[in-house]
């Protein structure tokens, strides 16, 4: 097993494990009502292998080497992650990037990364022997605690906003989870979450808050590591709303760091819609936390966060690696979705699509050269939000089933 | 390189591969329009390895070993395949079925068990130099095939009912695929695609009459069968619609026992919607080839046609299983939803929902033992089609952002 202390990230205090549960207790006294989290807590292994284990990402063996568990039993028993990192020969043609890849999270259980996280976050309550587990989400992470908690028999609890995609809610029903569609917005849930989570000592799986979020999605990083081996990609650009997924991912690499398994790490591009940029802002204004951005919206849902509790870690994560942010608005997001189905085979929801728009915005201003290696994290299917998708296409009127028909719609005799 | 012969499934004749294209020359005269296909070809292997190769079934000394393709440079670079068998404790402990798996096919790049005949069928477009593909589908072979065509870079042509799911509607238009959305069944669409081959020159998937789309879907066997390794299943549950699946299946385990690897195939246990069950009408009647179920209709679109064109392949191997069929209804396929869900947190589309619908059934006429090794084939994601999905949950009403709406709605305080 991987033995851990949890340490905060503000005060630097270090706590074992059975001391605490969520956030240190000595910073948690200056928490603010939709404000930023206090004490939020990182995980620090006491120990990592220094050479790649044998066994693949999804085995028990690599699992038990980089995650905070005793066991591989406490997981579900839903493989997540070890999903493929693309090639992607024919958009490397089209931006003349010769080594560009896809990470292609899509293909996780419930659809996102958001699964990594899950995976750990249940893992861990099974562990503490907690029978439900809550979280607020835009729609990706509730799904995945959905889908996990389904599994392995534990109570899921959602806050998401009413406005969610259907796709979306329409797993988190067939999963079984309890759905609250709060009538209001993200941050609105994930206050209610909180304030919910208090009061019926419900277990608290919010993204930024629980320790494990990061901890789970760290594992795209080490499956992207592992894949490249013996080479580190240049860069990797990852969607970014509340700036979870960037920490989890620079967590991942600097693990490896740690361990010698790679000798630098990537620089980490966050990606931002114009209208939700809170993280991207604060980086150009050199701020040590983000500021809430009122008002935050965008066509990619899961991407669409006023507040970003945690946006220190993030933010220092991405300084850490050299990185930087780009944003892109709402119409390249949408051009993105057919863009890189086209030229990969990989059908993206917006928020994932958002990876390659970001990649066209950091090649213009020279945050990423063509020669380098580049990775795109695709964060979620497409058939999450299918109405996003068809505001991408134009659909073909019904054809009659005559073979003149399909001559003359297509042209060819 | 795996070397072959074509053999034609009715008169037996053998073809080298430049011979034919796609059906035996000397039955095919006996076409008749909307009719079975004559001269359907089967692919026969001249060689196989007798031991399960070391690396996983998506690496290219597996595919080559029992693919007929001569190098895995003709294969897409996007991984298809290698989905997972999952040991599912608490559907198994519902059910009290101490040994049974869901072999989870959602997880293909499009989402579907489709991926694995587009694989193989654009290889072989690649390989003979054709720049065309084209299918008739409900939805997810002609989806796999846009996904592939995409990644490869190869022209798509999908003939659809233009009554198909938004979802599968909005993945083909993403990937670029030429779609076509016929006025009129899955059947109007088949014969509409063979007559455009015939008149354009393009390759034709057609489910049925492609004979590298058997061999295709033939890997899901092979990775069952390695996956359980050295287990055989019992029984393999799979949804059915035009029986392509299902002899595809067959076929892979078939091959197994004829290279060794495997001492007895599965019994093969085809399930269809009551609404369209002509698979299954046959077997009852002891026919050797299906005949039309006219006006076939279910909540299974995937599962929806009126005349399997060659279920003569399907037919011959669910008897030479020792198998059976079974019919659901659509209320027991919709049931069946969030049933799965909830116990694996495998979220399917109707067709393959339909497996556990079928699984109910088929131990209820003891087609299947409880104590017996079964895999239920899951088809497609449920993300593919979320009307049908909300048929089946009761959406909840927004929620005021209140703990105490929290704890009025949920019963708790």
């Amino acid at each position: 097993m991987a033995a851990f202390e949890f340490v905060c990230t503000e005060c630097g205090a270090r706590y074992g494990e059975v001391e605490v549960r969520t956030v240190c207790p000595a910073c948690a006294g200056r928490q603010e009502p939709g404000g930023v989290i206090r004490g939020v807590l990182a995980v620090a292994l006491e120990s990592m292998p220094s050479t790649w284990p044998a066994a693949g990402p999804a085995s028990a063996e690599f699992l038990c080497a980089f995650l905070p568990i005793p066991s591989a039993d406490w997981l579900a028993p839903l493989p997540v992650g070890d999903t493929p990192l693309l090639p992607v020969p024919r958009l490397r043609r089209e931006l003349d990037m010769p080594s560009l890849w896809v990470k292609d999270d899509s293909r996780n259980p419930s659809g996102s990364t958001k699964d990594r996280a899950s995976h750990l976050v249940v893992a861990k309550a099974r562990q503490y022997g907690l029978d439900t587990v809550a979280t607020a989400s835009t729609g990706n992470a509730a799904t995945a605690l959905a889908a996990v908690a389904a599994a392995s028999g534990v109570r899921a609890v959602a806050f998401v906003p009413h406005t969610a995609p259907e796709g979306k809610l329409a797993q988190l029903l067939c999963y079984g989870a309890e759905v609250l569609p709060v009538e209001g917005t993200y941050d609105d849930a994930f206050e209610l979450c909180l304030a919910a989570c208090d009061r019926f000592g419900w277990y608290n799986r919010n993204t930024g808050l629980n320790p494990f979020t990061i901890e789970g999605k760290k594992t795209a990083a080490l499956e992207i590591a592992r894949q490249l081996a013996p080479d580190v990609p240049d860069a990797v650009l990852v969607p970014t709303g509340d700036g979870v997924i960037v920490a989890g991912v620079a967590k991942g690499f600097a693990d490896l760091a740690q361990a010698g398994l790679i000798d630098r790490v990537p620089r980490l591009i966050a990606v931002q819609p114009a209208g939700s940029a809170a993280i991207v802002a604060a980086l150009r204004a050199g701020a040590e936390e983000a500021t809430a951005f009122p008002g935050a919206h965008s066509v990619a849902d899961s991407l669409t966060v006023e507040m970003p509790r945690n946006g220190r870690q993030a933010l220092a994560a991405i300084r850490a690696s050299r990185g930087h942010g780009v944003t892109v608005e709402d119409e390249a997001i949408l051009a993105a979705i057919p863009r890189l189905a086209r030229s990969t085979g990989v059908f993206a929801e917006p928020a994932a699509a958002a990876a390659l728009a970001g990649l066209e915005t950091a090649l213009a201003q020279d945050l990423v050269a063509r020669d380098e290696r580049v990775v795109l994290l695709v964060t979620g299917t497409g058939l999450k939000d299918v109405p996003a998708a068809f505001r991408t296409v134009t659909r073909p009127p019904p054809l009659p089933p005559t073979i003149d028909a399909v001559a003359e719609r297509l042209g060819v005799r």
